[in-house]
């Protein structure tokens, strides 16, 4: 029997990952707000640095409660879109029903746990560099691995049916055994990049090349690595060094935390920032640096 | 007798004091780069906020080397520009000469005693709004206090007298019995107002009036008071709010960091931010905000 998707959230990363499902003959059912008349027309577009495809015709829906029960629902939505995300998520649930948040950050299964208890929760970090070109239209430049874990699924066996989908699909994915692991991993990245790119109005590559920043994405990465070491969580140091010659290697990138700031977005502070800092200091650790970084984003949202 | 006094750097902060010495009489040589031929056919104009005057004929030197021998030198220069100090000071010094710094931050009698050991040494801090208007045209905006400690000073009856010329001058003038106090002291102002308003391209109103960066000024404040503490100076906590309500009776104002950054000139970041870094760490103390500030400006100085 097949898994039948709904991807709530169809921009950047929920095009991408469910386009290559549909393309790959999966059922999949594309929650679409502004580009929805667009799409139910004219499908989706994938431009993508392993080729490009189209779907000329999608499952496409403006509101979910026209949506059918889905065995598993990817959650592509910004973190800061998160207070809307109980009221689409219940009318595609039923008993068994399995919530995928890729998502960033640290503490979004916890809050939708909190808010829906009876919700099965996975967790799932995506690896890419894609963008909206127009409506319905989806630049992918680069990468796409899928890290995915369980926060609460009772049977893990429909994870692995998730992954091995994706993989059929041509998307690299992984399950991961420790979904708090690849979380923090995954911070220890997007802490120093995300916000500085913001703050000092740079791209990744300038960062990385200027002595003084490098020092300091280096200092912060080490934080979030200490920070998750005292709440249990088994990073190495040599991680940062690893990262930063990565992203040495990378051509010059804006995160999306940069692409949400220079369009007048709301910037994923609270997940990146706030939840991490809170989380260690409750572990007994402080983070001051990256606790700095948070209060000048804020101070940049306005 | 009267005090003979040397002017080095007459800027902002030079040609007001040294003005203010002069029109009240006192003799006075001024050395000048890029004003020097106006100067020396225009004099000095200073508007004040106490006051507009002028200065026709002053005493003006493109060369430290035709100057005569002073009592007293007044160093007004930016710290950025210390390197050349020794040279345009030697021609001007006799025994008994006093070499006061009217410079910010932290270490720049120490830098200047190993460069010339015999050099009698005080130290002094601005506390003003003034800026370059035009060629030996300076405007004073608010305040002028200024607060003078031995470094080295064998005599400090000469200090004495160097206050009491200000004063007689309209010049507010202390006699401070701690220079390190005092220097540590304005650091806790300087080190938040300085960085942050270069670094998110804003004012001090807007740094006090919005929470986060309020927050984090205090934080900031805090780490230098800390730091100052671990090296024996006495600041207390409280100095931190103290500092916070009386910047928000301010004017909005953009502190001579951002001046200098919004007009492409060096930063003081050396003796503002890596020096104090460097002492409190010496004394084991970790200054972690301050030294990212430190990284964050050296990127935005290129």
């Amino acid at each position: 029997m097949n898994i039948r998707y709904g991807v709530i959230g169809t921009g950047a990363l929920g095009g991408f990952y469910g386009g290559m499902l549909a393309r790959a003959g999966r059922d999949v059912h594309f929650l679409l707000r502004s580009d929805y008349e667009y799409v139910r027309e004219n499908g989706l577009r994938i431009d993508s640095v392993r080729g490009d495809f189209q779907l000329p015709t999608v499952n496409a829906y403006a509101d979910a409660r026209a949506m059918p029960q889905c065995d598993v629902i990817l959650v592509c939505l910004k973190t800061t879109e998160n207070g809307g995300l109980p009221d689409m998520l219940r009318p595609l649930l039923r008993p068994g029903s399995v919530t995928l948040l890729l998502q960033n950050g640290l503490g979004v299964e916890e809050d939708l746990a909190s808010r829906l208890p009876q919700a099965e929760i996975a967790g799932g970090l995506a690896f890419i560099c894609s963008q909206k070109k127009g409506p319905g239209h989806i630049g992918h430049l680069d990468y796409g691995m899928l890290d995915i874990g369980s926060y609460n699924v009772k049977s893990t066996v429909v994870l692995d049916r998730i992954v091995n989908d994706f993989r059929a699909a041509e998307v690299p994915a992984e399950l991961s055994e420790d979904l708090r692991f690849a979380r923090w991993r995954k911070l220890v990245w997007n802490v120093p990049f995300n916000g500085l790119t913001v703050v000092m109005n740079t791209t990744t590559d300038r960062l990385v090349s200027h002595d003084s920043t490098r020092r300091l994405v280096r200092e912060i990465m080490l934080e979030v690595i200490h920070g998750a070491n005292r709440c249990g969580v088994d990073l190495k140091e040599s991680l940062a060094q690893k990262m930063i010659d990565a992203t040495r290697e990378m051509i010059p990138y804006a995160p999306s935390m940069k692409l949400d700031y220079d369009n007048r977005r709301p910037m994923e502070i609270e997940f990146i920032y706030s939840r991490p800092v809170e989380t260690a200091a409750r572990a007994g650790f402080d983070m001051p640096r990256v606790a700095m970084l948070e209060k000048q984003l804020y101070f940049a949202a306005g």
